[in-house]
């Protein structure tokens, strides 16, 4: 393997390696951008960075406060140098939302500052087993006077509308007068991609009671969003502590002013509950989010807490991964699914952006990288949320259609990058020409199927999905005569976004196969089980007879790249006959190329960003010889750059598959802690979910060698680097299988549910209750 | 031929077919835009639309006032939705400078204006010998009274800082108050391209004696535009009535008011000067204005104008075509001619934009359209303007270096369009790829060369832009194994820009293989006839012996695409293995292409927007055999939508060459009334430059047949359509040729210079003082 341009794999860690959190042990400016992305709490629903409650005076560029509503965003016009027809009008952009966060804390005069006075302790810990950021510090101010402060934050995991925070202070060395300030502040802005700065408008402050409301609107796309507030302070002896309302420029606000004795606490809660609509009834919404917060409030801190407690146990013991003698990766692998639980949308209508609710890089658009990447460790683990991703895409398919129309296609053709369904990106080079991700989705729905087993929803919304994303394929593609009339595909990009608008790219072109041969099978299906449906779905979509001609004779003449010479897969008609280049005569700086080269200076080159045709040796290996898998790594592996977090992953899995283990383990590296380590030097733009979910790809499918072609899994388990076992957990239709690897056997054992078949290295296993201890292939 | 989409070869004239003016009959708001075209004047320095002098009233997107001088522009930040590297950072656009025609006419209180009262008659005519504007109406106010009004302007052809305007009005059928007020207005912005309003701001308005100047400035690039005027007012009996100055809101002004007898005339000539100078000292820009107006004065308007007679005068007799038996084509040749003279730059600092100084669309920016199309009519009539065509790449060759590094390449990279030299494109897909427009210019350098003989030129300018254009190429493409180490360009668009990021681009192979070949030709040429040069350019340049061996084994090993099975030149690698279309299945509003389909839409597709291999057969046509002309003429015209107005003239020339008698006088009928017929529906914008001048090349090159590949000129002329005769001359070296065709005969005669010797049909002529005629061939 080439050395990779980023080989970090030797710096000294950035956190310590505990198993069941992360430590930020010193507060220093020089890492508080990147730790507001690595302490981002989340919960699907939203997102709020790793910000503190109070006031931030560090320089510029150290912070970037973040709270987010999934699925929450502006739309401004986009604007083009030159125009070409047919281009999205409509930018779409998370918005940075009123931050419900803060609390400024005045000891008399002194406001509370971490960057004044002296910071006598600090640590902040983010615990991945409760759920809850604590941050606990002891603080002298200029004055002199000392005080210590604890404060947890969540974001509540079983009631996503609701945040909440506990702040504690300690006098130590004084007795006096102390104020804490509590706000929603709605004087906000996004930090990147708007023009606007009042792409959100303030509608309506409410200071009613005990509850404190802000209501603002998102004009451009007609998104109310409500944030409902109480705070409940008590002494050290249980009495509550009136405060004081007041609406100040775009926030509301809530002033507790009292007498502190030395040597005792005050206990802030401050309850939260937000909630967007879209054009929505204020009234309503106020109502809606008064009711939430009143019953938080009614149920307390403390009950709340051990909810969210409740919920993670639930959640790891399906999903946890146990690592022997790594303990840097059995760390990378909890906070990476950990990640993944905070910012994946689970109500059938939103998804999970690049940077999932940690940040507004991609502008909280999601790609493919949901099904590809983000969608395997969900099937397994949680497969109402991997369903209510596909969900999502049903819901967007209109959008689709009208995407396909777009480009003078019929059928549907999901968008590159959006958030409401329509394709956001005004650079079609880097979007709109990777159709595969019509076969992305539709590839998901058959993973879905198989694993699941839930035809009810193939029925309901899979078949339409699938025979709509076949459409698009049977349109796009022709049959060329000077190729002997096989169906080809031209000016489409495959993953490698390094070589667009080329001619029968090899992943899209096998994609698409699959795509028409699944659609055929789903048609017969229907036919079988549910022809009402099939007869009703066909009539509204208006499904002809010809098109599952078409259908079978595209997928069955499907132009499918093979180069004799080189025993290779060519990654598109073009690729072979470009130039060659040494990766490492490449200055280091310039890496990523994306950010430094002209696309025309990189697509010259037989230049790869990430795995194309290798993720297509793991996505219908079945299709292809090992020896062909090998021989695609060896040609490719050099000329990949990896430039996408999303490709080594890839590589790794592939490299365990061909015996290539050191490879595997190198590149397993390179994303494990990609965050963790801010291998990408990027982590405080967000973190990189995609990335994150393709190590438990990694774990799964490459060192455990999970397949699952044909509907049963199938497993060829080792041990990587210095591991000495690891263990994992799958759902599999309703039973539920534990893998655990120990030295040279694997155990495979029964957790719920019915018997089932697996392969183990070829050979047929039934696990039941008692489990079945294997030795492992010695490589 | 395919019937074109746009077939108006029979809609009635929208002029009168007179052979030496444009006349419109009637004042209609339905075509005045059109007209502001269609009249606008220029003298290669600067332009103004044709708008009246008063101020018009009429309804929105009726009228687009535009005065402009030739490379003055604006710069502001490109905004991308989505950003890539090296992209340029500043547009160019030219700006609507203060509008210094303007003269308002008031009878006693009303206003005159042809939208109100009655207009009891009306004419405009441009005279092209004597290169005027006339403007002659009647017209009674709302309150009755009756004035007879004649405007006649033109822009100095000999002193092109000069823009005149005489003014006269009668009073027919009253006495009266008169009052005319002139203006320059510098209250103007641009209609198009700009987002700022205020580009152009006001620095000075002074009134001093008879002079009243204004001096503004485009701030973005520090360009200062002066213009000075004097109003000669006279009364019938001679006398100068004065006027008063004012320098109301952003102009300068002079107000007359006098009382006109009833059956008399007064007569006001105005003079402007106008100056546009970079980072200028405000008072010498004052006083070169001054003086250059006051000279006007001083000569007076009548001997301007006869000195603007004269120089037409002589351009005619050199440039004059003549038509017998087709009075609209006779027409068009004029008025083509006399906007190419109209918009050309000719100090070797300013281009032809490609809707020359006629309006604001393309932002002024000049393309390959100049070398390939404006260059040879100039070439041959007016070589000095060809020169200085060249000199402007020379004098911008610094900024096609930086636009080589831009995507990682050495030697020169012209930019695809600009105004200053850079690139000024924000979509590379439709620019930066076209990389052929370095071997372009090369080609009209080496035209040049053959044509005047100007070694000179090629010494001092034209070797330093042929050894950084061979550099370019030489770096671009490389030797590819699978294709037995030919030298293959890959990542390129020909001229067909619905082809782009194409590999083998058979056109921009043949001519990078050219550039190359000319390259060491050159190199040649100077080591034996200049070696000093020579030697200081080497240094300079940096040129190595192994880059010498480079270009001569990239050119040697030029990979020439063939199609033996087609017997044709395939355009690229991959178009003959994308998707047929009948284009006659597209609905005709559809056309043009690029305007109404996604550029994925149309890649997709065997769809070509414009000559491509067949502008190859013309260019290089010594190359490839008449089958082979045919061929790829069969194969690519079907295929072909002329979405460019710079296709159908190619195709005619080589439909003359091949035989195809009634495509070629079809397609020129495209190509020639394309304003006058507002052909493309868009006259309105500006005219279409190389179109028209494209007509001369299909009168020339394609019914006359002249080819001069090896310094020869070489004939083959037909009569095309109905025609009875024509004839033009050309200027080669210091000789100049007429060539008459009438009836069956050719007359070649020697007009100037050294006897010369042609080509007729194959067979060797000399030429001298008493012509040859000779028998045309018979097709």
């Amino acid at each position: 393997m080439r050395t990779h341009h980023r080989n970090q794999l030797a710096i000294p860690p950035l956190y310590d390696y505990e198993p069941w959190q992360i430590k930020e042990k010193s507060f220093s400016i020089a890492n508080n951008h990147r730790n507001e992305a690595i302490f981002s709490l989340g919960n699907g629903y939203m997102g709020v960075r790793g910000t503190f409650e109070e006031d931030y005076t560090g320089p510029a560029n150290t912070s970037t406060p973040g709270v987010y509503i999934n699925g929450v965003y502006a739309a401004e016009e986009i604007f083009y140098g030159e125009r070409t027809p047919k281009q999205p009008e409509l930018s779409q952009t998370i918005v940075n939302l009123a931050n419900w966060t803060k609390i400024n804390l005045f000891l008399d005069r002194e406001k509370f500052d971490m960057l004044t006075g002296e910071l006598i302790e600090y640590q902040r810990v983010l615990k991945l087993k409760q759920g809850v950021l604590i941050r606990h510090l002891r603080w002298r101010s200029p004055g002199g006077k000392e005080v210590e402060i604890t404060v947890s934050r969540f974001l509540s995991l079983p009631a996503p509308n609701l945040g909440l925070i506990n702040y504690r202070v300690k006098a130590l060395n004084f007795k006096g007068k102390i104020s804490l300030v509590s706000m929603i502040d709605g004087n906000v802005k996004n930090h990147h991609h708007l023009r606007n700065p009042k792409a959100l408008e303030t509608r309506e402050t409410i200071l009613a009671k005990r509850v404190a409301y802000l209501i603002q609107e998102i004009a451009s796309t007609g998104i109310s969003v409500g944030m409902a507030m109480v705070n409940q302070l008590q002494d050290q002896a249980g009495n509550l502590i009136s405060g004081c309302f007041s609406a100040p420029g775009e926030g509301v606000c809530q002033e507790f002013t009292f007498e502190l004795e030395q040597g005792t606490e005050i206990n802030l809660n401050k309850y939260v509950a937000c909630l967007a609509i879209r054009h929505a009834d204020s009234v309503q919404l106020s109502e809606t989010i008064q009711l939430a917060v009143e019953q938080a409030v009614e149920k307390g801190y403390g009950q709340l807490l051990k909810e969210q407690g409740l919920y993670l146990k639930d959640f790891w013991s399906d999903a946890d991964i146990r690592i022997e003698g790594d303990p840097a990766s059995q760390q990378a692998f909890r906070f990476n699914i950990y990640h993944l639980l905070q910012s994946t949308g689970r109500d059938g209508l939103t998804n999970a952006a690049a940077k999932g609710l940690t940040g507004e890089f991609y502008e909280g658009h999601c790609f493919w990288d949901t099904e590809t990447y983000i969608f395997p460790f969900f099937l397994y683990n949680k497969p109402e949320i991997a369903r209510s991703l596909l969900l999502y895409r049903y819901h967007t398919l209109e959008q689709a259609r009208l995407n396909a129309r777009r480009v003078k296609l019929t059928g549907a053709l999901f968008p590159w990058r959006t958030i409401n369904g329509e394709e956001a990106s005004s650079y079609f080079m880097g979007s709109t020409v990777q159709f595969h991700i019509d076969a992305d989705i539709a590839y998901a729905v058959k993973n879905y199927l198989a694993v699941t087993g839930d035809q009810q929803f193939l029925y309901d919304y899979g078949a339409e999905i699938i025979f709509e994303t076949a459409r698009m394929w049977a349109d796009r593609g022709c049959f060329i005569e000077l190729r002997d009339d096989q169906f080809c595909l031209n000016e489409v990009c495959g993953p490698d976004e390094y070589q667009p608008g080329v001619a029968n790219n090899c992943y899209t072109n096998y994609l698409a196969k699959f795509n028409l041969e699944y659609a055929l099978e789903v048609f017969a299906l229907l036919a079988e089980e549910a022809p009402d449906r099939l007869a009703e779905l066909k009539e509204r979509i208006d499904l002809t007879a010809d098109e599952l001609e078409l259908w079978k004779k595209a997928a069955s003449n499907m132009f499918l790249p093979y180069n004799r010479k080189l025993s290779i897969h060519p990654q598109d008609d073009s690729f072979l006959y470009k130039q060659t280049i040494d990766l490492d005569s490449i200055p280091v700086e310039e890496f990523p190329l994306v950010e430094h080269w002209h696309p025309l200076a990189i697509w010259r080159y037989q230049l790869i960003k990430q795995a194309d045709v290798v993720l297509l040796m793991l996505l219908l290996g079945d299709r292809f010889s090992l020896a062909e898998k090998r021989s695609n790594y060896d040609y490719y592996e050099p000329r990949t750059t990896h430039d996408s977090s999303l490709s080594p992953a890839i590589y790794s899995i592939i490299a365990s598959e061909i015996g290539y283990d050191q490879d595997a383990y190198n590149y397993f590296k390179q994303t494990a802690r990609i965050d963790l380590d801010n291998y990408n030097q990027n982590t405080e733009q967000g973190v990189h979910l995609a990335c994150m979910a393709s190590t438990w790809m990694v774990l799964v499918q490459g060192f455990a060698g999970m397949r699952n072609y044909a509907g049963t899994l199938c497993f060829k388990p080792y041990l990587p680097g210095n591991w000495q076992g690891y263990q994992f957990k799958l759902k599999v239709k309703d039973s539920q299988l534990l893998l655990k690897i120990e030295g040279e056997y694997a155990f495979y054992q029964l957790l719920k549910g019915p018997a089932i078949e697996i392969e183990h290295d070829g050979q047929r296993l039934t696990i039941n209750n008692g489990g079945v201890k294997v030795l492992i292939g010695v490589k």
